[in-house]
C-alpha cells in the first residue's frame, strides 16, 4: 500500500474526486483499518482509525462511498466485485477519456474463489487494459480456514497468465522489488498486468505471522502495546512523502439534463415490442449525449440493444455471457461521472448479477439496467428465461427506480428519464409486440401513474403494467359493451409507487382493485399496491400474478393458462361485482 | 453425443431413476432439441421433436426434470450452472455413494465467460474429482455474435489445465478421437478430465456450417428438406446400438422420516443466537441420518457450520468463497436422493447465487439454504453483510418454504423440518443472541404461527420474527405497565404464511395489525402481510421495516436508528390506538 500510494500512483492528496487522479479499488474492504496508508494520504485521523466501528464515525469496518470522500477510492465491494469495476474504470479511461489515468485493484486470495473474478480477467485481457493492475495478496488464509492454493504463488500467476494477463510474482513486502514491477507494468502494452505478491498476515509479529484465527478479532490490549512498540523500533525514516501529481489530460464532459430533442416518432396504434422501443430509443440519446455507453452480455440481437451498437459501436461494450462483470464493468465506467451507462440482458439473467446490484445500490453507483423478456409473456423461449422475480429483486434495492413501461412512447420516456435520474434505475421491457396507447406529446414523470381508461360509473380500478395493461384495456373494452366499467392504470414506475393515484381511483370505483402482473406475486405489484393501501380503510385488493412454475407456450396461451388474460381479468371483475 | 450414449455411458435404458446409471449433465439446454440421440435412448418420439415449443407437449427449448424423466439427464439449468451440479454429483459418487457412476456434463463455449464455470473448475480439482469428465463444445459462436476466443482450443485447453484438470482436445467429430480420450480418461487417477471439442455449427450443411445468425432460428421448410436428404445420404450403418449397463454398487438409503430422537435441550430465558441453533441442529440431524450433509463458502466459523464439521467432517463440503457454485454443487449432490443436503452461508451472499437458487426450484431441487447474519441486528459487521432483501428473494422462488425461527428451540425444528421437506427450503438466522421463548415440548408445524402473548384485552396484533419477535415481546411487555395490551405473533414460516392466525388476531384486535421486521420493506413480512390480508374488510396494516442503506454499529443502536426496535414498536401502537 505504501509503494502504491506513495511511488507510484498519481493524485492529488487535497482534490480526490480530480477525474485526472489514479483509482485505486480496495476489493477486500476488510484490509482497510490494516492499512495506516490512509491516514498518511487521507482525512482520516488516528483517533477515527481507533474507533473503527463505533456508529458515530464514518470509518466502517467495510467502507462504503459517500462516507469516504478521500482520495480515489472507491467504495469496497463485496468480495469479487472491485476487479470488474476496476475494468470498468480502465475500459473508460483508455476509450472512452483517452486519458493518462491508471486504475490500480488490491484482490485478495480468498476471493479469488468467486467466478466473477475469473470473469474480470477475461474481460480485461480481451480489451486489451494496459493501464489496469491487479495486486492479488495471497496470503494463504481466508475466513474459516486455509486457502485452496496456499502460499501457491506460481499457480496463481499460471492462471492469470492463460487469462491473458502479463503477470509478475514477488515479495509482498519487498519494496525494491514492488517498485519495480510497478514500473514494468507501465512499459507492457495490449495487456493488464496482474503482481502476485506473497504476503504473511501479521508478518513480523511473533506468534502471529501467518497463524489462522485471527482473522476480523481484536488484539488484546497488552499484546498491542507491545506489538505497536515492536514496529516503532523498525520505523527507519520519518520523512514526509510525497504522491505524483498526475497528467491533466481527461476531456470535460457534461452529463446532465440530456433533453429529448425531438418526440418519440411512434403513432397510436403501432404495434411494437418495449425492449426494440428501448433499442432504438438507447440510439436516439447516444446520438444527444457522446457519453452515453451500453453494455450486453450476448444478447444484444435480443435486448435489440445492437441499434445502439450500431450507430455507435465505439461506445458498445460486448461483456460476453458474463452479467456479474457486465453489472460491477457499468458500475466502474459511471465512476467520477464518466459515462452514463446502461447494461442490458434478458431481465432473468439480472439474477445472476444481484449481489453486484445489491453492493452498486449501497455504493450510490449511477447505472442503469435494461431486462428484457419479462415474464411468461415470453412464450416460446424457456422459463429459465422468464423474470418473474426480477421486480422483486429490483424493489428490494433501496433507492432504485423501477420503470416498467407499457408501449415505445413511455419507454423512449423511461430510457431519457433514467439517463437524467441519478442513482440506479431499472427499466423492465417486454418481448412481444404491443399497442402504442400514448400521443407523441404525453409527459411523462417519475412516481406518476397514468389513468389510461376513466369513466364516472367505473366500478373497479384494474392496475396493469407492460402486457398486463393492454390485456386490462382488451377487458375494459369488452365489459363496456356488457354495461361494467372499470378504470385503468399504467403505473409507468413501480418504484416510486404513484400511492396517491391508486388510492384516490380506489376510493372512487368502490375501494375495489384489481392488479394483475407478468410477475410471481410475491414482491411484485400486487405487493406493491398491498402495501400502499395497508392503511387505507375500506380499500381491497385483488391480486392476479403468476403461480407456480411456468412453461413454454405461445405468448397468449400462456397468460390463459396462468390468469392473467383479459378472460381471467373480466371474471375476476364480475366476481367482485358479485359479492 | 452419439459416442457418449451408444460407447461410453453405462446405463440402463429402461430405469431412468437407477442410482447406479452414470449422469449426464445437459448444460447448454438449447443443444437438446439438435441431438436426435434423445430418440434413440428415451422416451421421446420423433413427432415430440418436431413439435418442440407447442405448449402441450413436455420437449421444451430448455428441459426441466419433471416433465422430461427419461434417462439419467439432469435438468438443464441456465448457462454456467451445470458444470456446479456435475461437481456435487460426482463429490456424491466418490465421497459419499462410493460407487462406480461417472459424471459427464456437456459446457457450452459461451457459457465458459460465466465465472461460474471457473468455480467448478476449481473445485473439482481441488477435491480430485476422477469420476467427472467436461466435455467442452468450442463452436466459436454465441447468441450474437462470436465468442471471444473463437476457436482458440489451445487456450482453452491451458485454462482448464491451469485449472487443475486432465485436459484432451479433440475434433468434435472424430469418433475414434472421442472413444480414445474418454477411455483416457478413465485411467486418470485424482483429476478431473476436460475434453476440449473444437466443432462447427451446422457441419457439413453447406452456407450453413460455422455460419452466424442461426442461433435459436428454425430452417425453412424447402433447405430442410434438403439438408435431411443430405444427412441421410450419409449414413452408413442402421444397426441397433445397446449401451452398457452400470456396475450396481450404489448403497441403499433413507433420507425420509427423519425424526427428532430427543427434544431441544435448551430452556427458557438460555440465551443463543439462532446460527449457532442452527449449527447444532445439523450436527445432531447428523447423527440421527448419515445421508445429511452440509456444504459452507468459508463462512463455518460464523454459521456455526463448523459444529457439524467437527462432528461429522467426512460430510463437510467447504466450498471456499463461491456461493453460485456452493449452490449448484448442493443441488448435484441432493440429486437421485443421494443426500439430504444444507448449504450454509451469510444471508447476505447467498443473493449471490440468486439465479442458481431460482433455477434450482425450477427443477425441483430437494435442497436446503440457511443464510446467516440477516438484517441491520448483526451490528458491528459491514452493511454489504447485510441481509435486508433475502425475504424478497426467497418469497419470490415458487414453492420455498421459508422457516424464520425467532429462537434455538424453534430453529432445531426448523432444521428437522426443512430435512423431511422435499423441494427447496430456506432457514434465515440471526447473529445475536436470544431468548429461548419456548419449552422442549413445543411442538412446530410448517405454515403455522405462534401466538407468544395474548390476552383478551390486546388492543394490536403484532407480528415480529427472529429479533424483532423479541423486541416486539418487550414492547409488550412494557405497554402492559401503561395498561396497554397487545397480541404478539411468531411467524415461525414466512412461506407459506399462516394468514388464518393473522386474520382472526387482526380480528380480535381492532383490525390493527403491526408488522416489525429486519429487512427493508419490499417483499418482506409486511408485504406478506399485506397481501395475505388485502381482501379482508376492516383490516389495516402498519409497516415497520429498515428504510433505506443502513450503516455500521452496535446491534441495538441499529435497531433502534432504523425504527425496528421495542421503543418504536410502543410508539407505533400508542399512534395506531389514538387515531
Amino acid at each position: 500500500m505504501s509503494v502504491l500510494f506513495f511511488h507510484v500512483m498519481r493524485y492529488k492528496q487535497t482534490d480526490p474526486d480530480n477525474p485526472n487522479n489514479d483509482r485505486f479499488i480496495l476489493y477486500k474492504g476488510h484490509a482497510l483499518p490494516s492499512s495506516a496508508t490512509w491516514i498518511e494520504v487521507g482525512n482520516i485521523s488516528r483517533f477515527d482509525l481507533l474507533s473503527r466501528r463505533k456508529i458515530e464515525l464514518d470509518l466502517e469496518d467495510h467502507p462504503t462511498l459517500s462516507r469516504l470522500p478521500f482520495l480515489d477510492v472507491q467504495p469496497t465491494k463485496w468480495l469479487g466485485q472491485g476487479l470488474g469495476a476496476a475494468c470498468g474504470m480502465a475500459y473508460t479511461g483508455k476509450y472512452f477519456d483517452k486519458a493518462s489515468y491508471r486504475v490500480f485493484c488490491l484482490v485478495g486470495d480468498g476471493e479469488c474463489s468467486e467466478g466473477s473474478v475469473w470473469e474480470a480477467l477475461a474481460f480485461a485481457s480481451h480489451y486489451n487494459l494496459d493501464n489496469l493492475v491487479a495486486i492479488f495478496d495471497v496470503n494463504r488464509l481466508g475466513h474459516s480456514g486455509t486457502l485452496p492454493l496456499e502460499h501457491c504463488i506460481d499457480i496463481y500467476q499460471k492462471r492469470c497468465e492463460v487469462f491473458g494477463w502479463n503477470t509478475f510474482t514477488v515479495d509482498g513486502r519487498d519494496v525494491e522489488a514492488l517498485c519495480q514491477v510497478f514500473w514494468q507494468a507501465t512499459q507492457v502494452k495490449n495487456k493488464p498486468t496482474a503482481i502476485v505478491a506473497k504476503t504473511f498476515k501479521g508478518r513480523g509479529i511473533p506468534n502471529i505471522e501467518d497463524a489462522e484465527s485471527w482473522h476480523g478479532k481484536p488484539m488484546p490490549k497488552e499484546r498491542a502495546d507491545a506489538i505497536i512498540k515492536l514496529i516503532e523500533s523498525q520505523i527507519q525514516t520519518n520523512r514526509n512523502v510525497e504522491p505524483k501529481l498526475p497528467v491533466e489530460d481527461v476531456p470535460h464532459i457534461n452529463i446532465s439534463h440530456i433533453e429529448m430533442t425531438s418526440p418519440p416518432s411512434y403513432n397510436i396504434g403501432d404495434r411494437v415490442a418495449t425492449r426494440k422501443a428501448c433499442g432504438l430509443a438507447l440510439a436516439k440519446i447516444g446520438h444527444i449525449n457522446d457519453r452515453v455507453i451500453v453494455l450486453d452480455s450476448d444478447t444484444k440481437n435480443y435486448t435489440f440493444s445492437e441499434i445502439f451498437k450500431k450507430e455507435h459501436p465505439e461506445r458498445f461494450i460486448e461483456c460476453f455471457i458474463a452479467e456479474q462483470n457486465m453489472v460491477s464493468v457499468a458500475l466502474g465506467c459511471s465512476t467520477y461521472g464518466r459515462t452514463i451507462a446502461f447494461a442490458s440482458t434478458f431481465a432473468a439473467f439480472l439474477t445472476r448479477a444481484f449481489d453486484q446490484i445489491r453492493m452498486g445500490a449501497i455504493s450510490e453507483s449511477n447505472i442503469n439496467l435494461v431486462g428484457s423478456h419479462c415474464g411468461l409473456s415470453i412464450g416460446e423461449n424457456s422459463l429459465s428465461q422468464m423474470a418473474l422475480e426480477d421486480l422483486a429483486m429490483f424493489r428490494a434495492i433501496p433507492n432504485c427506480t423501477i420503470f416498467y413501461p407499457s408501449d415505445a412512447i413511455s419507454t423512449e420516456h423511461a430510457v431519457f428519464l433514467a439517463a437524467n435520474t441519478k442513482g440506479m434505475c431499472y427499466i423492465r421491457t417486454t418481448r412481444p409486440e404491443t399497442d402504442v396507447i400514448y400521443t407523441q406529446q404525453e409527459h411523462f414523470k417519475i412516481g406518476q401513474a397514468k389513468v389510461v381508461r376513466y369513466s364516472v360509473k367505473d366500478q373497479v380500478t384494474v392496475i396493469g403494467a407492460g402486457v398486463t395493461l393492454h390485456e386490462a384495456l382488451a377487458a375494459a373494452e369488452e365489459l363496456s359493451n356488457q354495461g361494467i366499467f372499470i378504470r385503468v392504470i399504467d403505473l409507468f414506475t413501480i418504484k416510486p409507487l404513484d400511492a396517491t393515484t391508486i388510492i384516490a381511483s380506489a376510493k372512487s370505483t368502490g375501494g375495489h382493485i384489481i392488479t394483475v402482473e407478468d410477475h410471481h406475486p410475491e414482491g411484485g405489484i400486487g405487493e406493491a399496491v398491498c402495501a400502499a393501501v395497508s392503511m387505507e380503510p375500506g380499500i381491497q385488493v385483488c391480486q392476479m400474478a403468476v403461480l407456480g412454475v411456468p412453461r413454454s407456450g405461445r405468448s397468449s396461451e400462456l397468460l390463459d393458462m396462468f390468469g392473467i388474460s383479459a378472460k381471467h381479468i373480466i371474471m375476476a371483475v364480475k366476481c367482485i361485482l358479485m359479492n
